[in-house]
């Protein structure tokens, strides 16, 4: 019998997993970097599905805040289903599956091969049929993942991703900042101890909505995903812009609201949107490094490490997987068999 | 005293500004659809929220099925608040805003403009600042819109997006099957009494999942939007292959599972989906023209009309429409005071 739960080990395994991937991976993604520069790409097209198109959310934001790059995120089923599909022209056709096996982003891949574009895949399995669509493969080096819900292979991807920015970037300050990525993600798991008093508090809740913009978009999906996948919780992630467009009706008391503010571009508005949403009676997690921002939320996670902007999602995201790993736990059931999912997942 | 709300007289004046729509705007939308060829537009990227965003949602299937143009949904923030935005190259950007005010959107119209790259813009105010950045102007001449939650400015949003796609086509038939549009809108209001039925037996529904996918994929977004802005319902949308990654595991008994299934490429998906989900015990909705999918519900809403696939988009919200008006009516609530909503909302 195993003494704790795959899901619990697999999020310890994140530092080591992530400094692993750097250091494997970073002459791959030189040479995607070198390729995307030669061919002229004009935009790139994000393809995955689950925690991995979440991903993808956060490249569309890097690639495009730092390097310049429009990014779309691309609807498989044109691919897979419509007799049509898109014509690439000069893009960049980027898949990202920790299995490589869904047939949909695999398809996406087939067919930008076809028509000629740059092609590259993230993964976890180099042997993968989306691997072997890819032009380039950057592996996540992640071991073999057996948690149902995917958290190391989630932060691996996302460095995958930051690796390539880094390595698509002239200033080389980037690729620097991302070696202190390991060791900032170790410092954070040592909030166990107070997200599980928060799980104690959430035993009952059953509707969440997650806030995050900019990088941490991507952090604010990623969450409401692993608290659905393992607690069930109808748990909605939204950008603050378009929450206050309609969803904002939604909010009671009855809600838990939690917010990703990490110090950066976007904390002001951040800040602004938490006392927004303190005025509809919802009780507001704040997760942040900066304690003004902290001070306004009812509970707090304070994020031990301030990282540039562009690699907190790394790190944000953890207090998330915790909370979803403590609160399956006060809630009895077994985090590695969330009820109807199997842990690889083949759509068309 | 108004005797209806406004809700409910915009949703029934849809057939008439549609048909007004498709008049008016042809040759604005054929001088768009030139520009586009003449310019050599390698993809496009469109850029609105809440329910604007939900009409680019269909824009990007369209696009990409019936002309091959890939499209990607714009990151306002990229433009509004990080310092460097996208270079857009051979981009079409396209902003879609009912009142044409929203800083964010008007600000990634702006940065095109300033790079030189084509611009358009969808709005119901000619004279607004989205307009005003745009080189080319789809007006939705759906007359004020008074309700906080939007319906007629949705559908004459997909209306004019429809219009620019069968513009772009070398098919003269795109043209002539829009036409029918309008009759169609008409025949499926006559479903408010079956709805009402329904609306009646979802009083205590707090929690809810809609699913459709390809160009409904837009349209369980914007049934969802409507139940949350006007009856606070944690409602959200998933296209199938997304919701079976992992959020399947939140369904029990409680939810309420709205199943979008228009005749044409993605049918038989659905029904395999409505087959996954049914051994879940949540309770099935299926709103389709398909007798045989509609028989694997427990609850029905037959579309009146079989339009063409892409076309399906503008009928089959409107049972969501009704849905969202009797359900607020049967909770007792004001439908055009949905709480802590305006009906402008400004965001950078």
């Amino acid at each position: 019998m195993k003494s704790t739960s795959y899901l619990e080990q697999e999020i310890y395994e994140q530092p080591e997993v992530i400094g692993r991937l750097l250091e494997a991976e970073l002459e791959n993604a030189r040479r995607l970097a070198a390729a995307i520069r030669a061919r002229g790409v004009q935009y790139a097209m994000i393809a995955g599905r689950g925690t991995s198109d979440n991903a993808g959310r956060y490249g569309q934001y890097l690639f495009g805040a730092m390097n310049r790059l429009p990014v779309g995120l691309a609807t498989p089923s044109l691919f897979s289903i419509y007799a049509a599909p898109p014509r690439f022209g000069d893009a960049l056709v980027l898949g990202i599956s920790q299995s490589g096996q869904s047939p949909d982003i695999v398809s996406v891949l087939a067919e930008a091969r076809r028509q000629g574009a740059l092609t590259a895949a993230i993964t976890n399995e180099p042997d993968s049929p989306l691997a072997a669509e890819a032009d380039h493969v950057i592996c996540l080096h992640a071991g073999v993942e057996r948690s149902v819900a995917a958290t190391k292979t989630y932060t691996a991807q996302l460095a995958a991703v930051a690796l390539l920015n880094a390595a698509l970037s002239s200033d080389p300050a980037h690729l620097t900042a991302l070696q202190a990525v390991p060791a900032a993600t170790r410092q954070t798991l040592a909030l166990a101890p107070e997200v599980r008093r928060i799980a104690q508090r959430y035993r009952f809740v059953d509707r969440c909505v997650i806030l995050g913009r900019g990088f941490n978009y991507a952090t604010a999906f990623e969450i409401a995903l692993k608290l659905k996948e393992t607690n069930y919780i109808a748990s909605e992630p939204y950008s603050p812009a378009d929450f206050i467009h309609g969803p904002l009706a939604v909010l009671d008391e009855s809600y838990a609201v939690l917010v990703i503010a990490a110090s950066g571009a976007l904390l002001a508005e951040m800040r602004s949107a938490i006392g927004r949403i303190a005025e509809r009676e919802a009780e507001i997690l704040v997760i942040s490094d900066d304690d003004a921002t902290l001070a306004a939320g009812k509970l707090r996670l304070r994020l031990p490490v301030t990282l540039p902007e562009w690699l907190s999602p790394m790190v944000a995201v953890i207090p998330g997987q915790l909370l979803a790993l403590h609160m399956v736990l006060e809630r009895g059931h077994d985090p590695d068999r969330p009820r109807g999912l199997q842990k690889v997942t083949l759509t068309l």
